[in-house]
């Protein structure tokens, strides 16, 4: 049966959201088993509390969570029983895992991953984000933040991997890619865009389209965004600042004008640049992908993420 | 007498806004020539039904213009009677130029201030944004896109560019500056971040504070925002487009939930977001300033930037 296993700590609404979430994916996923790491006793009573099949269970004890503000270099070396590590751990001894979910500490589960679940030929993880589109859809942004220095190989691989997870995920058959760049002009970009440009035009598995700028990036003509972990994370953060930046002006126009109906647009705003209902972000370029779920994720954002490590395995579970 | 110089060319509104804008600038400034290069019948018919005082006003007579649609490189080598070619040459050759204003081709402006203006000792020109920032003032983005691929020197010395700049500009006295990075804590960024992050440390006229994300940029904390032309021109366009994107989002769903008093904060956040009331980019780092005016700048635009140049040379003028 496969497997995956979900790290009850580090999510900003405690154990408790996170095993109610476990006990809802038990239910909503008949075929599959749940390893759970976290406080034993806890996950066992809520999930006993809401009839889970506990034969398809098997939780492993941790106390120790990573938090947000430790370095996540020396939290990953030094806490080697905390919830993230033995995730990371079992997810490398098993072949049945499916995919690690959790809401903890994005750079700690990013060297978690380089450490415990690196593959063996070099490649290299990348965060892959899914960013709300122009034409209601999705579009993947990879490299998001995992690989800093990336080299153009590292590129056309996260292009291959962000390819296929649309394709996974969305039953795009020909996702569309395109590489941040300054300039939409084929010429246009820094050293690495213009090595790299030539390889994604060789590869002939990328439905590869060209340069995309930043004011671009999101119109949805473009599956898959490419780009460096530097650039990548700079565009992430942005995006979800400039949303939180209006939403904010739209709040603050609502109180000082007295119009208190303008607050319809910002709940509207709200819900659709809200990551944590789609899942976060994946990390790909290992062997095997975790979701980083948002720290403050309910139980359903669990089944959701749930549900995408089946999909990215089969591709058939519609998301 | 101070002379400013305008490209009445490359403007979508056409040269007659651009010297009607000049007209407007006559007016404001009394102690200010001006240079103005473009078609001269047009020019000098308004000027002169503006009641302009033709003796500060000197024109170059030019009818060729480079397009937003063309390649900068192959337009600044050919185009060599072009309005902005001959700005960049009247800029060069005067000592009393407090620089240029122009709404042309961003790309072709700097490859032009390259070729004519260069600094002897090889300083790197950058674009200096100035983006809103959620305390109600400005901050500035440099490098904005002059320099793609920047080394660590470069970005000190678009660090000491920008705060002089806001010195003058805004006269904040000793302006913060942080470094545009994958993360606040120290030690984060990739490889030319982490070269250039001593760096500004050790230059003791600079308020360098540290580490700046993509999220946080725009908070206000931060008067200067340093980072390489690649990631920067992605921060740029990425903060304009989702600008545009969420205002648009707004426009849709007042028109299909039939909410027409929604428009007011649309309104709203395209006067805040709309950059080209303030008079767009500025070039620096080079023998004399250059500000990018919007392609759709209206003739106050002008006066404006004409204002800034103003300020940028004794820091006196208000903005």
């Amino acid at each position: 049966m496969k497997r995956i296993i979900i790290d009850a700590l580090g999510s900003d609404k405690g154990p408790e959201t996170i095993a109610l979430g476990a006990a809802l994916t038990l239910k909503e996923f008949p075929g599959i088993a749940l390893t759970i790491v976290g406080p034993k006793e806890i996950i066992e009573t809520i999930l006993k509390n809401n009839n889970s099949d506990m034969s398809r269970v098997e939780i492993i004890d941790s106390n120790e969570t990573i938090t947000n503000y430790e370095n996540p270099m020396t939290a990953i070396m030094k806490k080697t029983n905390s919830s993230l590590v033995l995730a990371l751990k079992a997810a490398a001894e098993s072949d049945d895992v499916l995919g690690i979910v959790t809401a903890g500490n994005t750079g700690a589960i990013i060297v978690g991953s380089i450490r415990y679940l690196s593959l063996p030929d070099m490649t290299r993880p990348c965060l892959s984000a899914l960013l709300p589109n122009a034409k209601g859809g999705y579009s993947c942004l990879v490299d998001a933040g995992a690989t800093i220095d990336a080299t153009s190989a590292n590129m056309v691989n996260f292009a291959l991997l962000g390819s296929d997870m649309m394709r996974r995920l969305y039953k795009i058959e020909n996702p569309t890619v395109g590489i941040l760049s300054n300039g939409a002009e084929k010429g246009k970009g820094n050293k690495l865009v213009k090595e790299t440009y030539p390889l994604l035009e060789e590869e002939n598995s990328l439905n590869f389209i060209g340069n995309v700028e930043g004011s671009n990036a999101l119109s949805g003509d473009f599956d898959v965004i490419v780009t460096d972990g530097f650039a990548g994370n700079v565009f992430l953060k942005n995006t979800e600042g400039m949303a939180k930046t209006l939403i904010k002006d739209i709040v603050k126009f609502s109180k000082q004008n007295n119009r208190p109906e303008m607050m319809e647009i910002a709940s509207f705003l709200m819900s659709k640049y809200d990551l944590s209902s789609l899942g976060g972000a994946i990390i790909l370029g290992i062997k095997k992908p975790i979701i980083k779920a948002h720290g403050n994720s309910n139980e359903m954002a669990i089944v959701n993420t749930s549900r995408m490590l089946i999909n990215l395995d089969s591709g058939e579970e519609i998301l």
